[in-house]
């Protein structure tokens, strides 16, 4: 029985979606199916290869009445570099809820990903900052610190924005092409605890695997989102500051027991309370998200095959009826 | 920076690979490196989609020294038929060993699958068959019936076979159609314990929940693979079967234990010896195969990650240099 594949770039994937409010109520969606127990994910699939200096991750997940479902690949290759490759990579392919047939290869080398992830952080934002934030500031020069400062405009109109690196001269350039991208000041600093000191919302984008954020940087009326720590051994925030702040959130608790910053608070035997709320359970409004301007949040973020499959979703919907991508009859 | 992708569908993977010596020869590699340590394969990904009628597994796996590796998506969705679709389907996606960088998404519809599993039952029967097989005996009567009658005539020519399915008509069918195939006489039986009974190699292909093959069954100058049982509830061999072989054999013990006919033995509280030998380590002469021939062996086939790595890998050595497929730049 023929049926027709469409395969589509990364280029035109770039053309049909976006960073946009669109984006990110797709990934708020998928949050709240996530609380309503109304999406189907089951552990991520590792392989962790070692000898070939790889590392390689898959997830899927399907949530009721979307009409596909997604399976992600990611790669992360450490050897590119040299190879003048991108280290990270992947595919998405998209099956059809009713049939189980594919319906697309996604060969978006890690944007669908990128644009997904920064959504997640201005869902955060949205539920969880204060109403009032003047600055913004970003932990890390990456794609993704970008991505998170986009995103953060989209929810928190900042007045201005402070970006920190490892790397002077990376953070300096990142503050230098924001400035431009966001349209109001950036500023790269050299200490990550000015940046938290000056900062409503903080949003942690690094790999770094020693605390960035420890408990006395905390002040009334901040937000951080922990988007970095998404493996064994990654952490950006100190587990003392977990306890510290009013309410730390997860994504998705399994998850961050495991992944994300609530694992070393657990390691530290600090964590002795019932579970944190997740961030879609204040969406529907079953758990409490920020009560007041001067309250102290932490949203941990590790990233779940469910908003792979939103977003995997929205872009198909935003494709349909077109005639963008290859298209494989077999 | 752009690569290309090749995709290629199911009426052109079907030109390029068929069930033949080759293919048993790069199954039998595969399992010899799973005896090895060489393959990195984690557990399967599965998710049970009860509420639409669908069941979706990820299998994936790295064999040290091969260029690439596979991703398979395998889909069964319950209402197909209904619509005029086939109920299994699914797809490989093969990635560089080097860079991780997709190289090519493989449309064949479980095709791959179902001749590595074919070649499996081929490896099995060449190590643990009598060398004098006069009759083969299939229960199930369909795709994969006919392939495993196939395989077995590549490394057991025998004289005649037989053919048991819970469906007469479709038996007899199944019967005509494999006399023309195989050049010899096929004849329907309407028991399986006559089919046992004739046979010196039998091989089971059915999803049934309760064992066909009965311990009493069991008789001198016996090979047996079991092919059926690749989940939980699934079962063709009674446990008692399976002790009072001479020799229990797996493909991986992990995945018997969970998913193949070792699962049955365990709960029943019969199976209080150490871990039976697998295939592999037959192969590699680590275990012993069949030493006599009027020994009674038994090997439970679940299936796993490193066949699909290994036909996925031989399928792509196969085509490389042509240009069969769509190539997409991305």
């Amino acid at each position: 029985m023929p049926h027709d594949i469409r395969v589509l770039t990364e280029t035109q994937l770039r053309g049909a979606v976006g960073l946009d409010m669109a984006t990110v109520q797709v990934i708020e969606r998928a949050f709240a199916a996530l609380a309503r127990g109304e999406v189907i994910m089951p552990p991520i699939l590792s392989m962790d290869l070692e000898k070939i200096g790889g590392e390689f991750d898959v997830k899927t997940a399907y949530i009721d009445g979307l009409e596909r479902f997604a399976l992600k690949a990611s790669t992360g290759f450490f050897g590119n570099a040299a190879l003048g490759l991108p280290s990270l990579g992947g595919l998405m392919m998209v099956f059809s809820a009713k049939t189980g047939q594919v319906e697309a290869v996604l060969l978006d080398n890690g944007y669908l990903t990128d644009i997904r992830t920064a959504a997640a952080g201005a869902v955060a934002a949205m539920h969880l900052a204060p109403v009032g934030v003047r600055t913004a500031g970003v932990l890390g020069t990456g794609l993704q610190a970008r991505l998170q400062l986009r995103a953060a405009q989209l929810v928190r109109p900042f007045e201005d924005a402070l970006v920190w690196g490892r790397d002077p001269a990376k953070a300096e350039a990142c503050a230098r092409e924001m400035a431009e991208t966001l349209g109001v000041p950036v500023r790269a600093v050299t200490d990550p605890a000015d940046l938290v000191a000056q900062s409503q919302l903080v949003i942690t984008t690094t790999p770094s695997r020693t605390p960035l954020i420890t408990a006395d940087m905390l002040h009334p009326c901040l937000h951080i989102t922990a988007m970095g720590s998404d493996a064994e051994g990654k952490t950006e925030v100190a587990p003392k500051a977990l306890i510290a702040a009013d309410t730390y959130y997860c994504d998705r608790v399994s998850q961050c027991r495991s992944l994300g910053e609530l694992r070393g608070a657990i390691e530290a035997g600090l964590w002795d309370r019932p579970d944190p709320p997740e961030l879609g359970q204040v969406i529907i409004g079953e758990r409490e998200g920020r009560t007041e301007d001067d309250e102290i949040t932490i949203c941990d973020l590790t990233g779940t095959g469910a908003h792979d499959t939103a977003i995997a979703t929205h872009v198909m919907d935003l494709l349909s009826g077109g005639d963008v991508g290859t298209v494989v009859r077999t």
